[in-house]
């Protein structure tokens, strides 16, 4: 089961990362404790959309562009469930 | 600004809508009160991840199918925002 949290907060890693930017740096940018912002971005918290509209404005990315990747990496998971499916059927 | 919530809410009830399917049968589906869901796709609630998950399950579409359309949606206002901007410059 593909979970928005997950597919959203391994894009705002992604982008952060090809960014070279810290933790610490993002999360005072976008006003979030750090711990906060770990957490969102490992998929175990659920950020409001008041916040991750405040870590795009840090990671200075439109909405639009997280919510296409996160979108690309939900039809990842997807795709895999696929392959994974038929195989199961067949045993 | 853009929020999240506001953007998949617009996509859930659009993707309702062109299946010709009522606030009730969908809620239905999705084991989610009929007053919550109006919520959701109005963009005054925030969905959990699980939620979203069993709304898409409901409307037999992808989450990334889902993610994509939101995406779009943020984009327009995104774009829309761009045009007020140097109106207001030049003010």
């Amino acid at each position: 089961m593909v979970l928005l949290r997950i597919a959203l907060g391994k894009q705002l890693r992604e982008l952060r990362h090809a960014q070279g930017r810290t933790l610490r740096d993002v999360a005072g940018a976008a006003n979030v404790a750090l711990g906060y912002l770990s957490e969102i971005e490992r998929g175990h918290k659920e950020p409001s959309s008041e916040l991750l509209t405040s870590i795009c404005v840090a990671l200075e990315t439109p909405l639009s562009e997280v919510l296409a990747g996160a979108a690309l990496n939900a039809r990842r998971v997807e795709q895999a469930a696929e392959v994974v499916r038929p195989i199961r059927s067949a045993a």
